[in-house]
Parts: C-alpha cells; structure tokens; sequence
C-alpha cells in the first residue's frame, strides 16, 4: 500500500475561519483508490514551515504527499517555492504551466470577469514552477496544479478552494495517480449496534480485531440529541477484489457471533 | 501571545470516513482568545505517532496541545497512553476521575442507556490517567478530559465525540485554560471587493500588508456557482482591545484608500 500524507496550507484555516473539508475528501478519495493515508497536517501561509512538514514526509519514506492551498497569485500563496525549497530545486518559468494560465485568463476575459487577459507579474508567478515539474490544467481557477516527480517521493500540489482541487483531482491526475497508485481495491461496511454503551462492545471487538490484523475494526458513538449511538465500521484494503471482499466478511461473520452471545444485533447501515 | 498546537487522532479521520470539524471549532474558539494557532495534524489511533507528535510539539516551545480523540473504553483508544509516554509518566488510576466515570455510568444506568452502572475493566481505562493529571469532567460522554501541566507545555486531551469536546471546553476549561491564556483579545473584519480578479489585488494587499506587519491580511477566491467571488479578511490580536482595534482600522483605512484608487470597492461582509 503506497503511504500518503497531506499538508494543508493557510492561515484562514488555522484562525478557524475556514473549516478544511479538503483533506477529508482526498483522504475519502485516496483510501478508496487503494491507499494509506497515515497523517495530515494543518500549516500556515509560511514558507519555512511548509517546506519542514514536506521534508519530514519525506525522511518518513512517504510515497505521494499532496499540498492543498497557496497556488494563488498572492504574495502569501507559498506553497510552491516551499516544495521548490525543500526539494532543492529552482523555481524557473515552466512554459506549459505558463499557457495554462495564459489560456484560463483569456477565457475569463471573453466571460467578462477579469478585466485583461494580460499576463501580470502576479499571474507569471502561478507558473513558476519547481524544476521538472510537471503542471496540471485547472479548468475551475487559474493556478495550475504542480505534479513532481523527486527521488522516493512523488509531491503533487492542488488549489485550496475546493472546487478547482477537485477539479484537477478528476480531470488532470488520474494518469499521473493510476501509474502511482496501481490496482488498489477498499471495502468497507458500516453498522449500527443495537448496544449504546461502547465499554460493552469493546472487549468484544478486541477480540474479532485480534483475530482479523488486517481488518480494520473501529467502533464510534455519536450523540444524537439526548441518545447515544454506536455505529461499527470495518474496512479492508488490498489489491484484489475478491480477496479483500473475503477477508472482510470472514470478520463481519465473526463480529456477528460474538455479539449474538451477548444478544446484541447488528443492522447495516450502508455499503460503500 | 501563546502558541498552541493541535493534534487530532482517529484512524476514521485518515479514511475520511469522518469530517474532522473539531479542530476548526478548538481553531476558532482558540484565536478568538487571544491565542495563536500554529499548526493542527491528524493521526492514526498509534500510540506511538501520537507520542512523536506530542514530542514534536513540545520541542517547537508549544505553550498548549490539544489533542482530540482517543479517550474511550475501546483497546484504539491509545491517546492517553501516548501521553503519558511522551511525557514520561505512569499511567496511574485518577480517584477524582474513577468518579466523574461512576457518576456518569449511574446516570446513564437511572436514564436506561446502560445495562449496569458496574466499572468493568473498559470503563476503569478511562480513570487512568498520567500522574499529576487533572480530569475534567464531561457532562455528555462518559471519558473526563485531561489537563496535564507539564514543564513548559500544558497538555489537554479531550474527546472526539463533538458535543463531548465542546462540553468540556466550555463548562471544565474556562477556569484552567484563563490562567494559561490570560487577557487575549482578537479583533476581524470581513470584507467582499467589487473586483473578482485576485492577481489585480494581489499587489494592492501586499503594500497594506508590509506598512501593517502586525495585522493579518488575506483575500480568499471563493467560486459560488459560475461566479468567482474575493472576499478580505483582516484580523489582529492583542492584550488590550482598545489598541488591537486601532491598529486593525488603521489597516481598514489604508486597503480602503488603496483600493478606491483602482476603482475597487469594499462592502462590509461580517462584524466578528
């Protein structure tokens, strides 16, 4: 399984001024695809810490750390020289990069929406890229994304306004990802408990956990108005899909014995 | 001003089965105290990533972590433990949280949510807390928080479980976290332009912001449908709310002035 980190980038989302739904979807997304996702990290606007938290993945032998924000034509959009930093590389004018943003600010000009299609030293500065990098079309806004191949690790950096990351997540990744990623199945299944007390299941999940190591077992209360709830998800990873659908449902069988005993029944709540 | 770092655990994070919105309302709830937020990560339930984190922050000179997850009856729940093995400590049993957690399992056992008010072994894990700790109690859930004073850093692990935490925060913190915190005041305004082009701001902010180092100054391109909207943000902090709010109007009054000379115009988004 290939291990992933994400490093999101902003002042706004440490002043909680902007809640960062960013990394759940990647993480969603990722873990679907197959992958790990081990940590993510909140930082902000500051180039020096940025380039720390990418270096750190990288001296943990993260294979694809993605970096969400700090692509603008800002002066406090930094993520870009942090990566070029941290990877010891230049930041040079990447001519591909450079028509991105040329034909995005001539297609918001014909809209209406920016007054000049001409390209100002604030919008070259979303294509300088780090060297060898390769940049990734942004249909939504106008930074491209930034693909970098480095030595173990693979940095891929996005938009923070959700819609023009997804956007390139969809649109401009998957060949890069696919080749990266490979053939990565998950499955998961969600449960409700008819038990409201979580010290009550937990030896029991213990027990189904250790015997199935490569399950994931995680049991969750949630308060709904004045009730508590316990729903249990188990989820499985691996590169084949009817193995790890196995795997999975040798545990599901083994979960549903266990509480039966104690009389306690579990009723599906999605599959995923 | 006291820097804080936070630290978020649970696997179900990492697989975005959950949207972490702990952090961003410990963010907000944090900066509006005067405090400032540095950096936020999320983890896996791993005793030991969880430690090296603590560890981590520690040695950044971190005046106060917080740490969200990990505190129930189930064997993942490993925040404590991580803890007090960052911190060097036992794990000892807490007297003054064995009863907050036999106070609440009474009540839930008289309200019918739990079949016995007994303290099995699952339920005791959760009085056993770092040496020298102080639990705080929690009115929702069944896990006390934890406040644990270390040499430089405090430590306060609360729960996952949203409506847990924020019971905690506000009913057991105030007390403790005004000793730490002291008299912090934070000033913010919210601004959108009649200008949806952020690389025409860009240079605009920039000189504000370099005559105004002690404010926070930033423009955020949102996209609402088909429409690119910016809005600006200016904040500041300090001990003193009178001057906090000079210096943050002199800001307001220079971007004004900035602005209008290019024909762009700020109406008021949010008094905060």
């Amino acid at each position: 399984m290939k291990r992933v980190e994400i490093i999101a980038v902003g002042n706004e989302l440490l002043i909680g001024d902007v809640l960062d739904t960013n990394t759940n979807w990647l993480c969603r997304r990722l873990t679907m695809m197959g992958a790990f996702v081990r940590r993510a990290v909140l930082v902000r606007d500051d180039e020096d810490a940025i380039a720390h938290e990418v270096q750190s993945a990288i001296s943990r032998g993260t294979d694809l750390i993605f970096t969400s924000g700090g692509l603008g034509p800002t002066d406090d959009d930094r993520t870009v020289a942090a990566v070029a930093k941290a990877l010891n590389r230049s930041l040079v004018l990447n001519e591909q990069a450079l028509k991105m943003v040329e034909q995005r600010y001539r297609e918001l000009y014909e809209q209406g929406f920016v007054d000049s299609p001409e390209i100002t030293p604030p919008r070259k500065k979303m294509a300088m890229l780090p060297e060898g990098a390769i940049p990734l079309f942004n249909s939504v806004g106008t930074a491209p994304g930034v693909w970098i191949d480095a030595e173990v690790t693979t940095v891929v950096c996005l938009p923070g306004v959700p819609a023009e990351l997804k956007a390139i997540f969809e649109q401009s990744l998957p060949p890069y990802l696919g080749r990266i990623l490979g053939k990565g199945y998950y499955a998961e299944r969600v449960f409700e408990a008819t038990c409201r007390d979580e010290s009550v299941l937990a030896p029991l999940l213990k027990k189904v956990a250790d015997k199935h190591p490569s399950v994931y077992l995680k049991s969750k209360a949630r308060v709904f108005g004045e009730e508590v709830r316990i729903t249990i998800l188990l989820s499985a990873s691996g590169g084949d899909k009817e193995a790890t659908e196995r795997i999975l449902h040798a545990a599901i069988d083994d979960l549903i014995v266990e509480l039966e005993q104690k009389g306690i029944v579990l009723a599906p709540l999605s599959e995923r």
